[in-house]
């Protein structure tokens, strides 16, 4: 189904835009038949959340999605009763909903939720494939085809908060990257709308960012934030003011790091 | 519909009163065309909110305004079931009415607020426009027209408080800062009501205040500071006392900055 | 309607007991014609709220008083909904119920607040002189003559507690200090019911212990505590009796202090 | 009706026993007349609550007690709703009490409480004398009568438990001490119910503990503890027994310590 | 009743079996026919809750107990009202019961519990022996025979968690520590019912590790983990299997410590 | 029932796959003859789970199991009512069911829990075998066969999280680690469906791993995640991808030590 080759194509017909990087595509979908959670890492924007959407499509599942945060409990995940009209209704979860409906249910950066989120899932991570609802005192047993997957960013998480390790060795480990280059040009030209010429000169911009020495930024110029900016270049912007706004000062609030940045943006990009 | 020149003046029948200061219209109206979400930054008073105002009126849009705070969590966002005479009816919030009827949501200082109030908005600010509302067991699409722009003040950010990044690189970003030196005073007159002389002088008093070498004050003396004076000189106090009650003591807690600026407002605006 | 001179005296038929000291009079006045908020700094016991009751009687406007603590939330100054009998009734908050008679609302030590409480006074500050109630789903107009004051003590304020400075930036700042002596010493003798020369004395130990040179006091002998040491000695107690039990034990409880403030005592004041 | 004399005896009829030290009681009485609330300040066990007791039965009021917790809030000195069998009934707490029936009211270690437990008197601690009760919409006037009293133990309080000093200066302070020995003797005799050459040994006992130097001790052996190890005695345990448990082991958990006052128990008090 | 010998057996017939090591019995009784409260303080497994036991059967009273922790509220000691098919029920929590009923009521390791449990014992602790229950409205005088008994292990309580010296001085205090060791011999024969040989040995090892100089333990070998490993030489594990995994890996985690503590297993218990 | 020696294989008839390493299987059945509880040390993946599952088959009980997390209170373990359809209705927790049905109740990694949730098993883990469910206001007695264990990793518990030492010294401690390699072997070949020549290649570099020297790892490649590594090479996958995705990058994020482990894998792998 699929070759074993560093870039090979997912169907492209209404499937998500997805270029391949490594064997990430072979291990997603020997884990998938394995019923094995899927532990995805990797910065912000690098296509996370695009490849999960790939693999739903070609799984045939529907994808359900739900992004963790520090205030996050279990409630968030499994469902509640709530009140309506003066009855009590319980709503499914998204994780819920996906046990039931055999999805796959992509939890982005669930590290950051309360532990209770991460406990929840630990009967879904083994042989047993259930989810205990004390709640409504029942056990789900999950559908064929339900499939976890979680996401994290190695980059920034804090010591405070990182996976149990009695949850992180139920998971197979996938690490997706920036693509390379022609890749990433491809990609920008396709998503922004923009030519490759204006592309690779936005991604030229991207990996002058990311090999600055002794950087000072907390993440790096995304592909997401090159897309951004090409997009506003779509709009009629000059690339160098589409870059000085969706990528200079979303990076940065530090005046001597926006000024060195828009330096190197006026070195590496066209006058308008 | 907006030139290219730096100090662009909007329509002026019946709009917000506003002066453009460097290309952020340009960058605003492309990016709403483009459906991205926009990140504001700025010092306090600097404008903001009326740049904003102003935009919300070119496009001819409705304002739905919040400001967050550190104990603000995703309900006072998205919407609340309250008791009224013993019934329980749904409340929408100010999020999500922009979202029903595609209007521009501004979220003031929105990162001080709880991380869940951040996350709901991820899938508002990219390509899907979807607001889950998990109490109504619903996902809403956004109608045409909803623009988010949230605004922080990078100056004193805490470093616990900021935006994650993986809702930062969402965001086209905006800075503004303070106008120049003549456009300032167009505004304190104006919006103020005194003379160009009088708003002359407190605008230099606010230069003065903003070039101190090595000055302790977390914040200078704003555009907003500025009006405020002048409107106490339209009441009929003294610049000099206008200025010791609305710049000085508004700015320090601390006797001997104080005493210090007062000494500056004496050198500076004129005896009464 | 306020003469200019340093010892302004307000009317004084039925008027609270208020000797001006400086131009804050005038500056009050300004600011509620302009309807600009107000943040009224000064030491403990200096006259803060007996300033603002003569102003709200020099207006001829209500005064409703709230006292900020930290537990404090926002609806402790809008209101909520109370179970009464089985039946939901609203209540009002002091927020609202001066938002909706035209009340000068005077929230003392706000800051020591939640940070909702402050927030929720922004639209109220500022030209929109709104207070949404999210709960009502509604958003009250400010009656005209409605006021905001609010007031703290920079003396003894914490790093973590401080006013927004996008709070704080809205607000006309009037400062307030002990009264010049004769001032005080008229003040004292008025409220406690005390002649003159006892008045005197009690002002001149008072005096004493502000000037300490390195004093170990967290704050000073206020004039409220000098008006409390005339009340006992007005029910009987003697002069250096007084000021031992209302002056310098409520003052300090560390026994060193207590000592040497006990031998000033006895120095500044009269033998029984 | 109070001598002036170190010592004076308070009638005695039915009356709690107490003997007055200093000038406490005409302190407690002046501002009992001026409606001026006390604090009371003194270490655990020398007497702060009798005290109270015999100048509520002075001036023959009724008592009202509540001792603070880090955990009290206003609620629980105001009142509170509560279900009962469908029905919501409001339930006065002790301060609501006090002020309808012009009793005293005694609030014990308050400065441990919540702080808006310290602000809900405020009003009450002025010449307002008034308390807000917001769940019913409404403000109690003070019976004729009422008289606040709060006390602490400055010896143990920590840095962050602190009175506000907004709060403090509202209160005529009054500072107690362990009694002289004779007074003490004749109280421990009284109390306990034991002779006074045996109350005399524990006097002795207690005061040599009191003036150990560089005592490792955070409380030193109170007049209640004494009265304790009386008790003791009275019941048939020796004295050397009765004071090893009601004394030393109740004053310290060391080892070293505990065996260091064992020999000084020996030293002190008679071989059984 | 008891004599004063150091090891006076309480009487045998269904009583609880507990040999007393010092006057701890005479001090019992003496402060329960005082009713003053008690401070059972003593090492994790001495016997501190059988000696309450023995305390209650000598008494002829009921025994009600309570294990603090520190989400303890006084709740969960007073009571509750609890919703039962749509009917509010009130719940009496152990303290309300043992004072209806003239109970023991044993507190054990209140210390960790929030302070407001502490605080509610207090007038329970007092000549006033009342316990007011501010849910009901209502103030229980104890009945006779109620006695407070609370436990606490010096050894590892942390700073933060301490009997307020105002709750602690209300108490008298008793000392436990491990028995002599004919005492404890005897003890763990009949408890794990073994030999005296093999309960001997268990002694002996238990000792050794009492003694060993510099212990890294936070904790001894108590008699309790001599009695549970007595009770598996009981169901035919060999005593150095038993003593391994109940008493040394009970005792630590450390690897080395482990080691040694085996090899201490070796050289003091007998060969299989 | 079953031999002394290091391997006794328990009956393999539908019974779950587990082989003994030590004196585990005696120690456990003797505890459970005894009816002392049980805590289960070991690191993570070694097999706990597995070994109490194949005690609870070898004793003929069900088996009932809850995860610890710092979020769960004694309500998680007890139970609650819950709100259906306008009724209240009790649902048991896990610990009250196996309490019921004298069924195991096993509490995986307990110690992160609130403290609540341990001191309820106090009365459960000595000779009372009592449940006091202070909601339902009643005590359940304890089904014969019910057994409690408990189970943590003491390789990565925070100081701050540990057992109460007088929780901890009512346990049976038995101590698991990872099995000697002729067993892992096995147990990898059986669990993960693939021949003795792949397992043991696994199970080799498992091995390199656990000893490498100076290892910056917080836990080793557990048997747990060399079965994983096996499922995918059952799946297709090359052993080396299957240890990259399912070894190495789910112990590591570090960018350094997945290189280096990455090299270990291509040194102990065979090349596909």
């Amino acid at each position: 189904m699929s070759s074993n080759s560093a870039a090979a194509l997912l169907p492209s017909v209404a499937a998500p835009f997805y270029r391949a990087v490594g064997d990430e595509v072979e291990v997603f979908l020997a884990a998938a038949r394995r019923s094995a959670p899927i532990l995805l890492k990797g910065p912000t924007g690098c296509g996370k959340t695009r490849f999960v959407e790939a693999m739903a499509h070609e799984l045939g599942r529907e994808l359900i999605t739900a992004a963790g945060h520090e205030d996050m409990t279990s409630a968030d995940l499994v469902g509640r009763f709530l009140l309506k009209g003066g009855e009590t209704v319980w709503v499914d979860g998204p994780l819920t909903r996906a046990v039931r409906e055999g999805a796959i249910c992509y939890l982005d950066e669930v590290v950051e939720a309360r532990q209770d989120t991460t406990v929840v899932i630990h009967p879904l991570a083994d042989h047993r494939r259930e989810l205990p609802i004390d709640r409504l005192a029942t056990t789900l047993r999950a559908a064929p085809g339900f499939q976890l997957v979680i996401s994290y960013n190695p980059g920034y998480q804090s010591v405070l908060k990182s996976l149990k390790e009695s949850t992180r060795q139920r998971f197979v480990a996938i690490e997706l990257d920036f693509p390379p280059v022609e890749t990433e040009i491809e990609i920008v030209a396709h998503e922004a709308g923009i030519d490759t010429a204006t592309a690779s000169a936005l991604v030229g911009l991207g990996r002058a960012i990311r090999n600055l020495d002794g950087s000072p930024l907390r993440e790096v110029a995304s592909t997401r934030l090159l897309i951004l900016a090409g997009g506003l270049v779509a709009e009629g912007l000059s690339p160098r003011a589409a870059a000085r706004s969706a990528i200079v000062r979303t990076l940065s609030d530090d005046a001597d790091v926006v000024r060195a940045l828009d330096e190197l943006v006026d070195a590496v990009l066209p006058r308008p």
